[in-house]
């Protein structure tokens, strides 16, 4: 007998549980579940399959982050990013778990606030596991996306607070306005403000606004690298040391995306499994649109088709399309994805010209195509696409004849998750400034910080000018 | 409340189309559901997130194309390889909705005909989304087969161009032929051909020798690289500039085929389950034999274990199972996957032979062990492996005493998605010959492809020769 | 019509077999199985379904490994450890199928004893597939924990024989004994030692201690790399040639041990969906409790966040929480992944000390967390956490008040498992050494193992000090 059989033959006494609770709802509670509650309970499975697996895949966008940043920087500097990507992860699990939660979803009475959520905090009085997983996932994205915009200078110890705050405090509320039906924002109260409130599907806005306002305050208060901008409007290229990383990791990203955006559907069963491939279609588009744009316009303006640009243009449309991949068809997720690589290669341009160093393009590709993909929502959403997913209305998207309103409401929503997040992101770095301080010693930044923060070299075999400067640690990790 | 709770609540009025549409077929239009009606509404969304689950892995297999091409490139062409990579998935998403759906699976009116389809272009009229972005994600695989085979010596605009075309349409006629149920060739047609007409379950043919055969035509039309063939019979070994990479791309190819494969049961529900396990295990044997028989036959022929060989191998068994993965043994996945490993080994010593310079094996690997494949079913089907995936039949394995009819078939079908693509593919790359040029001046090879078409140095930190010719952009991308 | 629609038409035939199965046990064999029989289907759909998705991520766990061996050697030697890699897992196939299956679960009559399986080799009469795959996903993981410990200086051919052995023989034994329902140790046995038998959910010891053990029995037979131990007690750091790879390793692995915790329910009806969410929750937060750890444990030891020791500490964290991730609290799960990333740092000080050379770190992270996860559970284990995933019972964690007896059967559990592996490698490993040898030759082991094993060198481009010595192969592969 196998361990199936066997484990179905305990199951049948470890799932008492579950069928005693399906016997309180029979009619009569001595007998059987009826077919009706083995079926409810059989979706319900269904159901926590979807988040289970969806949540595994947004989880795998922190190694897509980890070699996006990694490709981006140089070597001297790897060992760093590479940490912090790691460290964003587990101590954004930890956070989640004790605060983050509880302010995003938690409830300690009968309802929570508009604001904040109020209970649940270290996940007390809880078992709502496959929400957990997935939310945490989605946490971890909002804290990661800002180690890009200030790395290669910033003070590991500063990072590992801010990164924590975020996690706990910054993006939680911001969730439970969007998404937690108490929020003021969310779409999902009885009364949703502007008819529909605020459509952000999978968080063009809730996540990735937030990670890359975030991201430009910390790009600014930390300041530009040495060497990045000259005299007069000089902007020096720092190229990334190794472009396949970048690559590997974009296409990680895009993989992870069909965890993101359809498992943002929460479930299948009830008609939502028609919902979420609409949505992997529409993250397909977008994505592909984003990255022939990139290249094409690239193309255009220098000559050469760019790939660091191309990749941030695919991340761009997939950014672009979070917010309304639900409710938009699939030719406006073209129109919608191609405009995303455009804002990031405007965002790029953009920032050099105001003299803001983000050495992998995260206040771009996050912040202003979030940005945009909140807004595209109210431009594009179909009466059909809201119907299906949020519920009949006759309030959809200006260009196809829905009215303002829904635009206006997108609007007001984003500005006030930019807001939110500049303000309490100032405070954050501003008070780590003031204390800690951000910032490595110029002598430190000039030889890589991997040598003084880590004790260690990225590639020794290499031969890379930084290996002399080598020193032995006492307890030698792994790779000794 | 989270938004999972939140959600049910919308989703209870969001799913009333499909609630409507069960009630169509409710003998009480007036009533709830019946028991019957939510079951199935049920199977159908187990069967839709198997069509996502997998595509998403088949999506994946992108990134191990990539690593496998970047790996045995040089390092001086190594943007270029991954940018043609990003560009054919893109560039085939935008292709396959515009084009190659309608050619496939479309329909306009009652019925399509034999060799093609004609509706759904630009998927009007069209809500099949598990099918079509699984059916995307084999388009994209077959177009990024050929860049491999091209590499380090062809024009960034011509790829553009051929990628596209492919996608679009010589990809979705094969699709027509085999797999739609008006094919001519179909399994699936009412009277299919030879009882039970082209069995190929996952497309060694349709999908890898139409990718090889054009990866052929490609290497052929575009010539050797500089260097590559000295006088007389002198091969030179022009070696990848990473191996590492090429294995982890291996390693990725082999976990999305567990999409490719297992996936194209399209569903789950009424015994497709135990269908879509019995392939996951003969691939997992054909790939494991694959990679064994290559390591032992490298060693035997050279004296050493050779990696890139191995790397192959493992490959090569693995698209050696992919028409036969449903209807043979256990026992004969692995014969299969030994076999395909030995096709690809003697692949690459024949095109050495021919003077035909193909840098990463493609056509071995997808050309010859595809056409393997197909001629492997005629072989090794068993009449039980038969009857479960396609329906009774006395025609199976001529090695299993089925009879000769089944791998005539075979033979035919394969000649003839050979013949398509060899005919299409030529008249395109002529095409592109006369017209923008299929090849890089000799000079730009030398320097390598990055310089000149992007900009770009893709490890600009470990100082090699290229450095000294690197062109700052002007707008520079993510990694300024 | 499409392939999906053209299927389902062909299903309705091909499923007659899962069909005729139902009507056995449907009263009135004449007509169309019941509802009662259909629900049973789809329930058995979606265990399946379970199944094959999490043996998928169980078996991409291969690339995680793969590239954590990678990173922490020498760029001499990283074609040697992939060529392992990909060996130690098509071997696996192969062993696994002939013979590991049989030992582990194979039944040849009524019943098997309580210390091998006796049936199915060759998997004759078997069509189990859906757990084949999934139990050939970790077989394959005990055997590539090895290659790790013994990477820089073993002989291929020793490796090719005792990966296929453990695979085979060592490992399948240790699963019979406390996964099948006969093994003496099970916890599924009718009558389990202890009430409740040993438990071990995902294998902390039946997979990561036999694997450790095995590896440590390797690193002290075949002896240190050459450099390594200098005289009197000095240690020497030889670092390995790429950190990024490592971290690239460590997300894979993470996220693969997303299948291998909760897809250990094998199956989601039943209330299992709840239990697997569950399980994805605790090995999180020990993940995430492991990372923080190691980073601040090796901050206050060598005041360096060392990013070596902090990829073990989160796999230490992994390893950990493997055995017990189903029956302890959240909470508990933090503790016991941030003491086994200091189990891991203690390890890798131990056996320096100890003069053992691991250059990866295998046998701290999997052989000694293995154990501390397995006694974590007789400290841990929760009365609610027990009742959900083994059924009701007095006997758990002894710091909640439990009693001790069930850390006794853990401590007994795993000092079979640790002493099994011990003997059985031991003399594997001396019959290896007195017959073909372990070792390379030192002149080999210093010009590093890629150019005498396999002919090549892993970065020509990039100038490292083996490439005079390359010696292009007769019939180069698909890098030539």
């Amino acid at each position: 007998m196998t361990r199936t059989l066997a484990w179905a033959r305990r199951a049948a006494g470890a799932a008492a549980g579950a069928l005693a609770a399906l016997a309180l709802v029979s009619a009569a509670a001595a007998q059987e579940p009826t077919a009706e509650e083995q079926l409810a309970s059989l979706a319900g499975a269904l159901d926590t399959a979807w988040l289970l697996v969806t949540a595994f895949l947004v989880f795998f966008m922190q190694l897509g982050f980890a070699m996006v940043e990694a490709g981006f920087v140089r070597a001297k500097n790897v060992a760093n990013i590479l940490m912090k990507n790691i460290l964003d992860c587990a101590m954004g699990g930890l956070a989640f778990f004790a605060v983050g939660w509880g302010l995003a979803y938690g409830v300690s009475g009968d309802s929570a606030g508009p604001f904040a959520g109020d209970g649940q905090f270290f996940l007390r009085g809880f078992d709502n596991w496959p929400s957990w997983i997935f939310q945490f996932a989605f946490a971890a994205t909002a804290a990661t996306i800002v180690s890009g915009a200030v790395a290669e200078r910033t003070k590991f110890s500063a990072y590992l607070v801010y990164s924590a705050v975020i996690t706990a405090f910054i993006y939680p509320v911001v969730v439970h306005w969007a998404w937690d039906s108490h929020g003021w924002l969310s779409a999902f109260r009885d009364d949703p403000i502007g008819a529909n409130g605020y459509i952000d599907f999978a968080g063009s806005g809730v996540v990735h606004a937030v990670g890359g306002t975030a991201a430009l305050v910390g790009a600014v208060m930390v300041g530009p690298r040495i060497g990045k901008f000259g005299p007069g409007r000089k902007v020096n290229v720092i190229p990334g040391h190794n472009i396949t990383l970048a690559v590997l990791g974009m296409f990680v990203l895009w993989f992870g995306w069909y965890g993101f955006n359809p498992g943002s559907t929460l479930g299948l069963s009830g008609g939502l499994a028609d919902l979420a491939a609409k949505v992997a279609v529409t993250t397909t588009l977008a994505a592909a649109a984003g990255g022939v744009a990139a290249a094409l316009l690239t193309r255009a303006l220098t000559g050469r088709y760019d790939l660091g640009l191309t990749v941030n243009g695919v991340l761009g449309g997939l950014v672009g399309i979070t917010a309304g991949c639900a409710v938009v068809d699939a030719w406006a997720a073209i129109v919608i994805g191609a405009i995303g690589a455009g804002v990031v290669i405007g965002g790029v341009w953009l920032l050099d010209q105001l003299r803001v160093d983000d050495p992998v393009g995260a206040v771009s590709v996050h912040g202003f195509a979030g940005i945009w993909g909140v807004l595209a929502v109210g431009l594009f959403a179909s009466e059909a696409g809201i119907a299906q997913a949020y519920g009949e209305s006759d309030r959809y998207g200006l260009l196809l004849g829905g009215g303002a309103e829904q635009l206006g409401i997108q609007a007001l929503g984003i500005a006030a998750i930019v807001a939110w997040t500049a303000v309490t992101a100032f405070v954050l770095f501003g008070a780590l400034k003031l204390t800690i301080g951000l910032r490595v010693r110029p002598e430190e930044e000039e030889r890589g910080l991997d040598v003084d923060e880590h004790g260690i070299e990225a590639y020794p075999d290499f031969g890379s000018s930084a290996q002399g400067l080598f020193v032995p640690v006492a307890h030698p990790g792994g790779a000794d």
